[in-house]
């Protein structure tokens, strides 16, 4: 057995880099925008260092944490994965830029250390290994396509490391904008990887990008059935249809 | 245009039901585990609300949020949800489950609201939305899979609302182990509905499962380049090579 675990972090910033303390998670969901200009100032390695160690705490199917980052931080690395991201300018501004990525089929080289690692912290008995191992083998064999399966968990991943990078009080852009080819070239990715996002972090450029709005609740959400809008919301009582929506969406916004 | 939006949350729950203040992400990450077994009590109605309009802040490509949701907490749905995830006993015990899942192509649905909304609200102008409209279609129909796509950005939202449903002092449990064809029956979805992840919602009952502990920074971190691991953790020196990391991995883990 050769892989080398970690614990739940223990030594890491409790504040954010300016001495504040950290933003709750809701003002981090209302604060937070995808930053389009970064200023050159550095991410404090403590903090970094927290955010993956953070990160890592992600849950994932059977605990295979499929997800791997490339920490971008170098000038002229960051030119590069620029070149390979439509040359977007925050990639090559921002201080530190990941590159969230996952290799297909890699969970077979890590499956039983990460089982056996399980047994050993009590997770279960070891006669219930083999039996484990089945039930997830078959399932990322025959039940799930690897693309999809290493983009949905990476994403838990990423998505944590993000709120806890805006809840120290830093700013991040996450970005599907690359050219996995182009990139894999200069960052020496293998074949079987999977490139599935960027995550650029440092200190943004104001003014944030506009609020674009998002879907009512009644347009995504379903009650307890496809096709019943939720309708559950007591202070945001829903027009009924017709002309009333086409009134409601068209008063103007205030600035 | 007929889609309704709405803002960012004005009026949510600041502290947990039982009054206490909200846990701090890092709290959060550090004390979340999937949760094996529920009790009953009730997921309060504004919590639930809020949990679905913070998730609905989470960022997307070209903010066109293909995330769905059906909240499910019915006994009768919830045993039919359980039936068609493989019987998994907290779904029928979890008061609340929620059904993530997203339809293929529904984006050409959407996306004029989108961004004619976005354009409403200050963001770009008029003449930019059919360019970008053009950047947008051609990623999404040639750039990449729909499958992967709606994947990749449900997740966001998914692991937003597992999160602040866990700073709400609420416990989780995020599943995959579902039959999705069983699923998109028992609820009415569409043909082209892409069944991503369960999630339960409630109260766990104690013990916890077990920490299975988590790859080490040095497995799944890259500095700069493929294959260069990370170490610029100053806490936590990684051992050579060898019998050293032998010996690392089999010490004994504290009860």
């Amino acid at each position: 057995m050769k892989t080398i675990f970690q614990d739940k972090p223990v030594e890491y910033p409790e504040k954010r880099p300016d001495g504040r303390p950290l933003k709750s998670i809701l003002d981090v969901l209302l604060e937070r925008r995808a930053t389009s200009h970064f200023k050159p100032d550095p991410v404090p390695e403590q903090h970094l260092n927290a955010i993956l160690k953070f990160a890592a705490q992600a849950p994932s199917g059977y605990n295979l944490q499929p997800w791997r980052f490339i920490v971008v931080r170098e000038k002229a690395n960051r030119e590069r994965l620029q070149k390979a991201a439509y040359n977007q300018e925050k990639v090559a501004e921002a201080p530190v830029v990941i590159i969230a990525f996952a290799l297909k089929d890699d969970w077979k080289n890590h499956i039983d250390d990460i089982f056996l690692e399980g047994v050993r912290r009590g997770y279960g008995k070891p006669e219930m290994v083999p039996g484990l191992k089945k039930m997830a083998s078959d399932f990322l064999e025959h039940g799930i396509s690897q693309p999809v399966w290493v983009n949905r968990h990476t994403m838990i991943a990423v998505t944590t490391m993000m709120l806890v990078a805006e809840a120290y009080g830093l700013d991040t852009a996450p970005m599907e904008g690359f050219d996995p080819q182009a990139l894999g070239r200069e960052f020496g990715l293998p074949e079987n990887a999977e490139v599935i996002a960027l995550l650029a972090i440092g200190y943004g450029e104001s003014p944030d990008k506009v609020y674009g709005g998002r879907l009512a609740l009644t347009e995504f959400v379903h009650d307890e059935h496809y096709g019943h809008p939720w309708n559950h919301e007591p202070d945001n009582p829903i027009p009924a249809i017709g002309e009333e929506i086409e009134r409601h969406i068209l008063e103007p916004v205030p600035a």
